[in-house]
């Protein structure tokens, strides 16, 4: 098999962190880089990484500032964040050949719906990565902890023997992945989390030790909660309702966590507010769910986010 | 007719100024004053007023630091915040008669029927103070716009001769003041403003114009109008569903305008959670109302309460 030509657009903390590895282990990895491509045109990556540090060089990687110039990729991996969903078409576009596949990374729910209605769903796939990555600067990228991806097709099973395939690349490459049998329930399970703990974290900025420090806390968030899974079970997923008080329990575990929605409150950066909160509402509307928490804490969310630029 | 003697219990904004206007005009007037006390107990107030400035120098009041070192009253007026309701029975009881009267002009839900249950619903009076007033400084009151009182019995129908006598009195004084036919109905009128924008106001950390800024925000408020006009329905006031459009545009023309309990919130001190939003909610789950944006708001408003001392 010919070494596929990889695509990475969005080169933020996800993107450079699991682009980086790919190139690392010598893949044909080719990065869009908007705004830190003067700086990493000339020095790459270093990443500091708890599973081993390394660095990309540029000439071990094709770095780009337009997709235009970038070559035809076999395989695309989207890790922009979900608020510039309205470049799709401009920036994966011009990448694609017949049989191209895209990969999403992205948080939330619809990105693969929006994916497949431009360039067709056939060819989408969505990931959910469960890692902590940062970006500290410019070209400088930290990976603290975790570093799963659990893959699947869009058009479901999710388990393709190409999501397979690509799951295996992926494990070449000191990335631990699985393929999944139905990217959709892992898409609502993750939101089971995303939706109280990023909204609420987000609205409210604080982390999840304070959401959790008091009775107050701990029962919305299980209503929240319910109200996901309510939704979920309409769109034929259904969880088990013990997911909710899992969740707490996981998540009392995990010390002052603040969500990326808290962290974008603070630096006063566009939130994911629509992927994380106003997707999971539309399908409410869609299929007829209560869902006036979720509700309110979108257009709470909203309310937030106005005063970010 | 002999001149009552009348007892101010909470010498905070609202006690200090509707205390103040009452010795102003002659009034035999005690105030329990705690934490400026040693102030105002050598100086008095200055009152800078938009209706003409004043002061009150202690040789025109009663000026105490213990409610048992001042005389019985004839009226004691409860201006507390409603934060330090459980110090009612300290505070009030040593001032009683067979016949006094208390009249509270908290803010929110509750305060009449918890003096009712410690004094008698047959002694309570309930105001409803529309009154924009600060403390500047220890002694130093500002004063600077609105003032009218609505007042009532507690015990329905609200506008007795007593409760007329009493708005006579304050009018006599200086003070615009309404006897009104429905205590109830007035202050479930006033949680269609408060219950939203309070709420909102301070667990958002937004003023009024920032709120209404998206549509997200108005139509957030506007269901939470709702929920409230269901359960004051629900306690048998049936006010008008145009309430909500009606406090929505009125808020409009307010500019940006903080509540108190946002301010509360800005100075961490403990804000009127339960007199704003508990009181409500707890009517709305005796009678079997649903109001899950009320209770998230409540919720809400208690995490952030939990960060104020």
């Amino acid at each position: 098999m010919t070494r596929p030509v990889i695509a990475i657009i969005g080169s933020g903390a996800i993107g450079s962190y699991y682009g980086g590895r790919l190139a690392q282990h010598g893949q044909d990895v080719h990065f869009l880089v908007r705004s830190d491509y003067s700086v990493v045109s000339k020095q790459g990556w270093q990443i500091r990484s708890c599973a081993g540090d390394f660095s990309v060089s540029p000439d071990r990687a094709g770095i780009h500032d337009d997709p235009r110039k970038m070559p035809k990729a076999d395989l695309v991996i989207v890790a922009l964040k979900a608020t510039a969903n309205d470049q799709y078409e401009a920036l994966i576009g011009p990448l694609l050949k017949d049989d191209t596949a895209i990969l999403t990374l992205q948080n939330g729910l619809g990105c693969e719906r929006r994916l497949g209605e431009f360039f067709g769903a056939e060819r989408v796939l969505g990931g959910l990565a469960f890692i902590c990555v940062t970006r500290l600067a410019a070209g400088l990228i930290e990976h603290s902890d975790y570093g799963l991806i659990k893959l699947g097709e869009f058009v479901e099973p999710s388990d393709s023997k190409r999501a397979r395939n690509l799951a295996e690349l992926f494990r070449g490459c000191g990335i631990p992945c699985q393929a999944i049998e139905s990217l959709k329930s892992a898409r609502w399970e993750k939101l089971t989390w995303n939706v109280p703990f990023s909204g609420l974290g987000a609205v409210l900025d604080m982390d999840t030790r304070r959401l959790l420090a008091e009775d107050a806390g701990v029962k919305l968030i299980a209503q929240i909660i319910d109200e996901v899974l309510a939704i979920a079970r309409a769109d034929g997923v259904d969880l088990p309702r013990e997911v909710g008080q899992e969740k707490i329990r996981q998540t009392q575990t995990m010390g002052a966590y603040r969500s990326s929605m808290q962290i974008d409150r603070q630096l006063g950066r566009p939130m994911e507010v629509e992927a994380i909160l106003g997707e999971p509402l539309r399908v409410a509307e869609r299929l007829g769910v209560a869902a006036p928490r979720i509700s309110m804490l979108y257009r709470m969310a909203r309310l937030v986010n106005l005063g970010n630029p």
